[in-house]
């Protein structure tokens, strides 16, 4: 199991500090804080170097003279939660007694972390490329034993086109490979797509921040991103200086969009002197969980056209849809096309990944973009940044491959491939279920449902007594509330002001990915929790 | 094989333009420019949508008004020579007849592209934790028809400390990986390591590029680096608007390094209010192959300390080390440790990878660096940057603990793995040597001996005739010759313009990892080409 460890010395030095305070000149070292710094292995003395490297006056880089973007920069998905969390696993594992017998991680998108099953074919594909001893001739009878045929002539077709998964690659990605993700996104949408406009990159992530990056020209520019969102954008936007540039989904409407708010946004920043040139949707919402409906699409990319930014087009949750009849998923690609040759030209990229969707293949890194309407000399532009990584890894390529190219009906693979994903997709339907009635059967709180993605987003209303104890910690208040989750059930969420929400209000995030088999025990250890929560701070 | 693969029309401007010429909007496209682009699915059009992004008119985002920093960078290690080598390469396979029967890429150090076999135990683990079905007791006879048990033994001992490779790991990478790296070190050097200032990444490139972007502050701050350079240094510095701070490697001195040169480049950059904050020493050199001596290190590792500037070690190479008697590698750890507690709290990362030495898996994306001396918000804030892309992919991180933990004498994989080590170093030995003496032969070309690393880099001095040529074209001399030669041979190498040189000289860098079957022919070819070049230009 994945495990956080750090020094207790910065673990320390997290605890005393909220994510909104950061190291200043003033901040001398308390008695008891040098003491918990005395497990390191240098001997404590106030004038041993470590204790002038908490003042900064002896190093050479500092958090007062490092990079300050860098510094500015926040990621809540693993931050103090996170760390406070893996504390108390490791603290569980050498016996502690604790309120809990097990420490819940659902602050991330990290299905196969909670013993969500990889896909069967997938794996064998990949252990047949690592070791292509199997795929000779000679071999073929013994590889049969355990590979059924179709994974062994993938795998085969596969190192046809690569070489070897140990070397270098295309630093756009395998061609093939592009290829094929042409195919499928043409299969999707019933629209071309162009391999030469398709660059591989390891998870979605990557692509994003290459692509905002190279769009962030310089302090002036602004970037359209929703609240609450995937703090990827933050960080990353932080990391370059530029600006965002906030539009708020509705709550109240299932976490709508429209564009008059894109409009008020955009119009508001322009008044400050911001240069936009780009809106971020995510779509299927993270941490929301909304679907967009096409109209809602069109009237997206007429906005951006006559307001002249490009359209960033997060879709790593296209295949985590749960109700396909009413709210299904449509790409943006599509419903450009549909929108017909006005509309030629219109510049945008769409992010996939093989994170998400029932393939939850996030450690491996993989996934792609896709340009539409972007200049040649800007696609030089990407491909020469590409090459200064080199490549993306090859197993996250491959696993690209296989994402949007699986088996068919009829091979020997497919049985077995469509239960697999099928049955991780209705239990994800039916935990979400579960989990959205416990949050609105808690007291003070409501949660919308997920149309798609990972996450349920609920709101609390917190009791008076309770935001003033968390003002006195110095944190904000649904971050008091998580931490106070976390210590009582083990249970790690993330805090609503990690993602941004309307001030004043309070969220948290959490997954509908634990086991299916301790899901219930998670439920109620979370009523339990509540309930003691708000009895303790009632006004 | 891995094959490059552009459109048409972004290859056209490449050629159109030489490494130092952007885009203006004073480039209007010429007819026979335009005429090559009607492969792209538009239709040609003067008023069409291309056309109008060609002259920037239209598009929002541009090579006008996109971030200079990124669009000043450069890397022609896969610039327009391995461009220009692609194109060749589809052509032959489309049955075109060319001067040549095959391409080859001399221009990377790709070892698995050019047949340099994987080290088999290395597969067969990453092959077993792919697949775990092969690792449960009732498949172990099974199993073992394929695998040696202790692969099987190792790939559990891994799953054990990871659970899925498919889950996001920790984002400083698995816990028990660096544990295993900590020990390497020990081994290595004789002092203890810490697992906590350990991080693993995703080569160590994308380790170099994190820890430049926290170091750099502003626009006034520089980073040292030898001249000539490894292009992901300049790359990057171009990238985050920091100043290179270039120090001379002298060539008659088997690119020897002072520290009169360093503190020269030092006082000169200061002059011009630069602030200099870090040292890059490439240690085994990259282009330049050369060893450091204890003496030279320890010099180095004082000229840090008197001026206050960051060791930053890149030691990719450290296993790719030709005279051990003579020239053997020493890490800066063990040299800077082995100066006593006068050095303690010196400020140095170490950088290492798994796409060189005998390993050569590169594709796989997987290397680590070590921290010593940086003060515990600055590790905090390391951490925190690795967070927001969650973590490193997990096979690479396997590949790491498999390189720094190979098999043992007396277990059942030793002997092949030491056959296999020990082969690919003898065969780069002979290989380098065949191929310095090739170099020296050749008119008005010298070669320094590589002590380590996988390339060599010769001066050429060319005709003034071909000097003229060459900037008629728009070209650096070597950058000339070197597309000369490709289109003469197929053989790709890179222009040692693109790693700096001393004004007025000009060299290429050529790895020497062609097979050894076909390097007789590499050889001849490069013989036969250089003089029919000599000839043709001769004064």
């Amino acid at each position: 199991m994945a495990s956080l460890q750090c020094s207790p010395a910065y673990k320390s030095i997290l605890r005393q500090l909220s994510t909104h305070h950061l190291h200043t000149r003033s901040l001398a070292p308390s008695r008891s804080f040098l003491k918990n710094t005395t497990s390191i292995s240098k001997p404590f003395s106030t004038t041993s170097a470590y204790y002038r490297d908490m003042t900064g006056t002896n190093k050479i880089l500092t958090s007062k003279n490092m990079n300050e973007q860098v510094r500015k920069a926040e990621y809540a998905v693993r931050g103090e939660l996170a760390i406070r969390s893996e504390e108390l696993k490791n603290e569980l594992a050498k016996g502690a007694k604790l309120p809990f017998k097990r420490v819940v991680g659902c602050n991330i998108g990290n299905p196969q972390a909670l013993d969500q099953k990889p896909i069967t074919f997938f794996r064998q594909v990949a252990s047949l490329t690592e070791y292509p001893e199997l795929l000779k001739d000679e071999n073929r009878q013994l590889a049969l034993k355990i590979y059924p045929s179709d994974a062994i002539d993938r795998a085969k077709l596969l190192l046809k086109h690569i070489g070897s998964v140990g070397a270098y690659s295309h630093s756009q990605g395998i061609p093939h490979i592009r290829e094929n993700v042409a195919k499928f996104i043409e299969k999707r949408d019933g629209f071309a797509a162009d391999p030469s406009k398709i660059f591989l990159t390891q998870g979605a992530s990557a692509g994003v921040q290459l692509t905002l990056q190279m769009i962030v020209e310089n302090n002036k520019v602004g970037i359209m991103i929703p609240i609450p969102q995937y703090p990827l954008y933050t960080a990353t936007l932080s990391v370059l200086d530029a600006n965002p540039v906030p539009y708020y989904l509705d709550e109240s409407k299932g976490w709508g969009l429209t564009t008059e708010e894109l409009q008020r946004s955009f119009d508001e920043a322009a008044k400050k002197g911001i240069d936009t040139r780009a809106l971020v949707i995510i779509n299927p919402g993270n941490p929301t969980g909304q679907c967009l409906s096409e109209q809602n699409m069109r009237e997206i990319i007429d906005f951006c056209k006559q307001n002249r930014v490009i359209l960033l087009a997060d879709e790593v949750y296209q295949t985590n849809i749960y109700q396909p009849e009413e709210r299904p998923f449509h790409s943006f690609k599509k419903v450009l096309k549909s929108m017909g040759p006005a509309y030629e030209g219109f510049e945008m990229i769409s992010y996939h990944s093989i994170s998400k969707g029932m393939v939850g293949e996030c450690g491996r890194r993989g996934g792609y973009f896709e340009c539409e309407g972007m200049c040649d000399s800007i696609l030089e532009q990407i491909y020469k940044i590409s090459s200064i990584s080199l490549c993306p890894n090859v197993q996250g390529q491959i696993l690209v491959d296989l994402m949007v190219n699986p088996p068919q009906k009829g091979e020997p693979s497919y049985e077995m491939y469509k239960k697999e994903y099928d049955d991780i997709y209705f239990s994800l339907i039916k935990r979400a279920s579960i989990l959205e009635k416990t949050f609105n059967g808690l007291e003070g709180c409501t949660c919308n449902t997920a149309d798609g993605a990972m996450y349920l987003f609920p709101q609390i209303r917190l009791p008076k007594k309770a935001i003033a104890a968390a003002h006195a910690a110095g944190k904000e208040p649904d971050q008091f509330y998580c931490m106070a989750m976390l210590e009582a059930t083990g249970v790690c969420m993330v805090a609503g002001s990690g993602f941004g929400q309307v001030d004043g209000t309070a969220h948290f995030r959490s997954t509908f990915l634990p086991q299916p088999e301790l899901f219930e025990e998670f439920c109620s250890g979370i009523k339990n929790f509540h309930a003691g929560f708000m009895n303790k701070y009632r006004d």
